[in-house]
Parts: structure tokens; C-alpha cells; sequence
């Protein structure tokens, strides 16, 4: 039996704005029984507060505790690696997240010991520039995550993954860190922040080739829940292999209540 | 006996705003022997006529048929190929060769059968979401060079290459095209438009991965000076191995004159 479940945001709770229901329903029937929920989202652009509030609007429980995106982990990583002055690119929640850990977001031109790079839709040459410059001279390179393009209604819009290569190919090196799923940190952040191992949770997600990987890389049980980018095609493209497939997370514990407790 | 020389402009006749003498007395000396001076540079921020009248400022000639750099091959290369609209990423010198070579450079949201890229030191993302957006429905990606970095004092800055990085990841594609050396489309238009064949030539540089490699590419005879980018060491390191090697043209000219005829 579970003691937690990992639930991605884009594709299991909602689609852009559009709330998915039959997920929500069936979260909302696993807190009733106890279980951990834990959020854990790649976006490193908002703050956990601002998923916090979008969360709730739909009636689930939402704390900075059970809601973890790689600008907080990334903000977590540093700290936990004597970071201090760093130099971001990235959005608000990025450099929000750095701030409330205790880090120094600096400009253009003072020193700093890391570069953190996610999604930044205001990014420009002197930022990158910049960077580039820092990163050369041995300041570590850390990606929020490398997710190389995201969806946007029936877009498929460049992401934190296509600056972090613009930057490797002009630094020549390849990020020190990754945080974001499918790596290891992001996720064993979040049970360490509630207490949990990896062989207590289930990963669900719309993701292969995050959501699925970071459970295959981590020994954790996997779901992949039809709701998002994901069809049962891709598995055989990609050969990433969840444990368990199912339309939508409430068919999934009706199926297999015993697995949650109810 | 060389007919022509194809001259690399920065580490050749300057490097950045300081002459380089004795390669400019050397350039001279070809000059009155009545050899074809052709110079052919990678940069494709500037047009052509900028670099005619810098180049002469140091007493050499120059005009706009002798001067190819990649923002103009590029512009050829597009035309030839039955461009119409374009959507550049790049600066003044790539807008300007392209509107004159009969292309019709379009803003974000017109459509383009072309995306061209070249430095851009003014990129922004949404310039890189249209070009990503124009490329995944099948606009050719064409990049006026692939430079990953080029030298700026004693700092190594991202050159056109990083931005191509970042839409490879963002695309999933390779270039349709690259222009810029080592590629030979570059030289061979050269040569065509000074009625030169690749066997009468002689390459001079001070880049292995540029210029010497376009060399080797092409089937023609290489002359690397040590008045640039690249040392004596860099060749082993490289593995790409130029014909001649000489401390400056002035210095090779002297050692074998029959080579140009004087």
C-alpha cells in the first residue's frame, strides 16, 4: 500500500486552464483516506505559492510544503551546495524562490558562484552573455530543468532545455546539475520535505519522458495517466515503461483500491 | 602558381580595431602582382560594404565583389534556392543583404519559407518562438554560420552557433543549411563571382576549424599565420593540418615568391 502519491500539475490537474476532473475527484478521494499528496512540477518560472492558490481553487489542499517545482528545488540545491551570490535566468518565481531560500539574485556584472537557467521568455543576448562569461570562469552551471520545449494550447514553445543548449555550446560545458524531472533531486527533496522514501510513493503523470523516467531512475512505481501529452503509442516509441497505464487517475483507483487503502 | 587568394578578414588584415602590417604590406605586394584578392569572412552582422570601406581604410582594394562574407552568401544561397519571404534572426547586415538580393524580410506573425539565422545580439524569445514555430511547419533553417563563440578582446563571446543551438533543441532539426566556412558553398560562390576555380587558389586564416578545415573541405591549398586565434599546438590538438604554416603572409610571401608569380 501507498503511502504517498506524486502528482504532476500540467496534464494531471489540469490542461492550461482547463481543470481535469476525474483527476481532481480521485485526489480529492486519496486525501480523504489519508495519503500523502505531493505536487511536483518542472516550471521553474512561477513561485510554489502561485500553484499553492491555483491548487485550491479547486478544491484540493495546497501548502509550500507538498507543492514542489524545480525553481524551489533549484533554490534548495544551491543553498545545500554553499551557494550564495548567483546569477539567474529565469522568470519570477525563479528568482523569488532563490531569494526566499537565503541566495542573492546579482545583475549584470557582479561576481556570483552559480548560474541558475530556466525558462526565461525576457531573456537577451547580454543576460546569456553574461552567463557565458561567469560560467567559463568556473561560476557552476545549473539547470532548473532541461525540458527543451513545453506545450502551449497546440504550440510547442521553446523551454528552459533549448537556452541551456544555447549555453552549452557557447560555454562548452555541460550543466554541473540538473534538478528538474527525471532527476533524482527534485523528487527525493519532496520526501524528505514529508517524510516519505521512494518505495512509498506512486509517480503519476502525463509525462514519459519526465514523469515516467524519474520513477524508473529512482526505483518508484509509475502511473501514466492518459490526460496529457502521452498517448499508450509513445511507450512503445520511446520505450519508457510505466508500471501501471490508465485513462485517468479515478479509473485507476477504482481499478485497484487496495493499492491506496480505500 | 596561385591565381587568386582567399583572405580571412579578423586575425588576417586586423584583429578587432588594430591592423595587422605585415600581412596588409604582404596583401600590397599580391595586389600589384596582379593576383585576385578575394576576402571572405564568417560575420554575418556586417554587410559587405562596411567591410569594403574598412578594408580601405589600410590602402587595400576592395568592393563588394571581393568581399563575401555570410550575411550576403546566405542572401545568395536563399535566392537561389527560390526564397521569397524570410524571417531573419540576425542584425543591420543581414537585413541589408538580404533586401538586396530581392528577399523580403517579414516581422512575427507574416508567414516565411525561409528562417535565417546569424548572430543576433538583440535576439529575443519571442523572436526565437516565431523561428522555432516557422521551422516546426516546415520553413527551411538555414544558418549563416555555425561559429559557436568568436573572440572579443580577451573574452570569447556566443557567436550565431548558440542561437542555432538553441533551435535545434527547440525544433528537433538540423540546419537544411549551413553557409558559412568550413562549408563550401561559401568559397565556391566566391570563386564563381571572380571566375576562379577551387585548384587556383590559396586559403589564408588564422582558424583551423574555419578556415584551414574549409580548405580541406574543399580540395585547396591552405596557408594557417600565426597572427590570430590559432598556435603552432593547436594543430596537433585539432588534427587539422593546413598546407603551410607561417608566423605572417609577409614572412611566407618572401620564403616562396613563385608561388605568386613575383
Amino acid at each position: 500500500m501507498y503511502k504517498g502519491v506524486i502528482i504532476d500539475l500540467d496534464g494531471v490537474v489540469w490542461r492550461g486552464e482547463k481543470p481535469l476532473k476525474n483527476n481532481i475527484e480521485a485526489i480529492k478521494k486519496l486525501e480523504k483516506s489519508g495519503l500523502k499528496i505531493i505536487y511536483l512540477s518542472n516550471n521553474a518560472t512561477r513561485s510554489r505559492i502561485e500553484y499553492v492558490y491555483k491548487i485550491r481553487r479547486y478544491g484540493l489542499k495546497a501548502s509550500e510544503k507538498n507543492v514542489i517545482n524545480s525553481a524551489f528545488a533549484a533554490a534548495q540545491y544551491i543553498v545545500e551546495n554553499g551557494g550564495s551570490n548567483i546569477f539567474i535566468i529565469g522568470e519570477a518565481g525563479l528568482y523569488y524562490e532563490c531569494t526566499k531560500a537565503g541566495l542573492l539574485p546579482v545583475t549584470i556584472g557582479t561576481p556570483a558562484q552559480h548560474v541558475l537557467v530556466g525558462l526565461d521568455r525576457f531573456v537577451t543576448y547580454n543576460k546569456l552573455l553574461y552567463a557565458t562569461e561567469l560560467i567559463r570562469n568556473g561560476a557552476k552551471f545549473i539547470a532548473a530543468n532541461t525540458d527543451k520545449t513545453f506545450p502551449v494550447e497546440n504550440r510547442l514553445d521553446p523551454g528552459a532545455g533549448s537556452i541551456v543548449a544555447f549555453l552549452e555550446a557557447s560555454t562548452g560545458k555541460k550543466p554541473d546539475a540538473i534538478i528538474g524531472k527525471p532527476n533524482p533531486w527534485i523528487l527525493d527533496l519532496a520526501l524528505r520535505m514529508n517524510g516519505l522514501s521512494r518505495k512509498d510513493v506512486l509517480i503519476v503523470g502525463d509525462r514519459l519522458d519526465t514523469d515516467i523516467l524519474l520513477g524508473i531512475n529512482c526505483g518508484a512505481d509509475t502511473l501514466l495517466v492518459l490526460t496529457g501529452v502521452n498517448s499508450i503509442e509513445d511507450i512503445e516509441k520511446t520505450g519508457i515503461n510505466p508500471k501501471y497505464v490508465a485513462k485517468d487517475l479515478l479509473s485507476f483507483i477504482n481499478d485497484y483500491p487496495e493499492l491506496f487503502g480505500l
